[in-house]
């Protein structure tokens, strides 16, 4: 009886001691142990036990996550400018007169200071002229070229490879836990769909976007959605709940963001009626990416910064809190 | 041993006996045998049968619904309407210039005849007057509390208690065989996603409709989304692709309507290059229900018949097709 006994004894002691050594590897594994690291965690276990009352069933767990300076970089522009500014070169022997013409004159002449001078204004007459003029299919199949090939002028990587880890790591652990994980982005719908899926995990029906007009025709017996040189939704700023409540009909409970561009986002998702977290990441790593926030033209954040800090979201350090910033890539 | 033996045949036998016996039961009960049926579920196997070279993978299984005509009646005018008669009802005391001033005269003498005669103009100053000036918030509970209490004038049935029982049966069977369900109808988004998920078993972000433009504000520290008496999509006839792409950024590979304003979905949906079902509802049961096609007012099928003729769609005939219209209520 005596030895029965210590082995129960035994076994009593090994139940611990097994339940450590059977525990899941770290879902979040490029994350400094922080206060960051530890507010999500947190959250995903307050909304994802049952019989807690901050219990979210699944079909309500909806993440929305801005894409420029929150998934992948914004700097030294946008990346979807970078884009254009490619079209413009590739379409410019069918265009004589762009050699002459503003906007796209600088573009040709690689004088991107004096294409930002034109501000908004040459901006938009920038995607109108190589984001419009064809078909959906068209452009979807001229932005996954440009993706697969194109590298970003400073760290040489393609653009799909500057995605960050950390953040794809918090993509995978939300999804693991019944999230539905969104891309809600002021950049384009129709440039972000055709490789969200292959390199975030996000689907199509899940990427909600800025958008110029299409038009339904039938060419011949061929249906096709042609993409006209118009604006139709600008998904930044207010635009951004609006957007969210189209496509998506329900409020998030968690936000993530970069910019006072994504504030109202994380203002209609974090309201007191429900369990709901909102994260800033702050761009403080000059070294390993850019340190930018007050007083950036790109991605700036200060009001959105003084918010976070009044209303207790998370702000993610970046030079503190990640411990890679991108993927590693096989050479 | 031959005792063994003898049992090992036995159960060999048995194999397909137990097989016919726990055959699966009829997914769609209420459908009569006959060419529709059959071709449903004939799209059904090819499609989620793996190896077979129509197999689809379950992402890209979207299956588009319009609603008014197709899953619920539109005569002797669309529900939607009837609920913006009777919020003009409701409204009027805060509206004394309604009693003098059409179409909000004619409806309150309840004189439809004039209401209709308005025209489109006279349905969207009733739409703007009845569907914006409130919250999103707001909007929803109005259209909860109306569904869930304003009857049919004909069968004194509640709207919802009016669904087809055999296209209830078809989208849960499409969901059962992995197929993602969307509704994409000419009614507003906002007044059907408040109560889809109940009655049709769709989710909001999985409804595409008309809608009006909203605008983001906060009111002290409360966001809310203000519905503004302007158009911002009409989802019906080419505007259902576009809805269509914008929504799910995916061709559907099935697509039901009624009318010749679900024709550019279908069309959209039934291309040559992939496995496709395209199918329409035709009202032809004046009894049971309402008989219309090629010279109604409210959901014409006229060119749409032609070129599911022509194309090999399959055609519902509704008095034929249906053993029952609508679910059995509880009395």
């Amino acid at each position: 009886m005596k030895t029965i006994r210590t082995i129960q004894f035994l076994l009593l002691l090994a139940v611990p001691i097994l339940a450590v050594a059977a525990k899941v590897p770290d879902p979040l594994p490029s994350w400094n142990d922080g206060a960051a690291k530890q507010t999500i965690t947190a959250f995903v276990q307050a909304t994802t036990t049952q019989g807690r009352s901050t219990f979210v069933p699944p079909a309500e767990r909806v993440a929305v996550f801005d894409n420029d300076g929150t998934l992948w970089p914004e700097q030294p522009m946008y990346f979807q400018l970078a884009f254009a500014l490619d079209r413009v070169k590739a379409l410019a022997p069918q265009h004589p007169e762009w050699k002459t013409k503003q906007p796209f004159k600088a573009v040709l002449e690689g004088d991107l200071k004096t294409v930002l001078a034109g501000g908004e204004h040459a901006l938009i007459e920038l995607v109108m002229a190589t984001h419009a003029g064809n078909t959906t299919e068209e452009f979807a199949r001229i932005v996954e070229e440009w993706i697969a090939t194109a590298k970003h002028p400073k760290t040489g990587r393609r653009y799909t490879e500057m995605v960050y880890q950390p953040m794809l790591e918090l993509l995978a652990y939300l999804r693991a836990n019944g999230f539905r994980t969104y891309i809600v982005s002021g950049g384009g719908i129709e440039f972000m769909r055709p490789w969200t899926e292959k390199v975030y995990g996000v689907p199509p029906e899940q990427v909600v976007g800025s958008s110029i007009r299409t038009r339904f025709e039938m060419r011949g017996s061929k249906p096709v959605l042609v993409r006209l040189p118009e604006v139709n939704f600008i998904d930044d700023k207010a635009g951004k709940p609006v957007g969210i409540h189209s496509h998506i009909g329900r409020r998030p409970i968690a936000a993530f963001g970069n910019s006072d561009g994504d504030l109202q986002m994380l203002q209609w998702t974090c309201i007191e009626r429900q369990p709901s977290f909102c994260l800033y990441v702050h761009h403080t790593d000059a070294k390993r990416e850019w340190a930018y926030d007050r007083t950036s033209g790109i991605g700036r954040l200060d009001k959105g910064l003084d918010e976070a800090k009044a209303k207790g979201w998370t702000i993610v350090d970046m030079q503190k809190d990640w411990k890679v910033i991108y993927p590693t890539v096989p050479k």
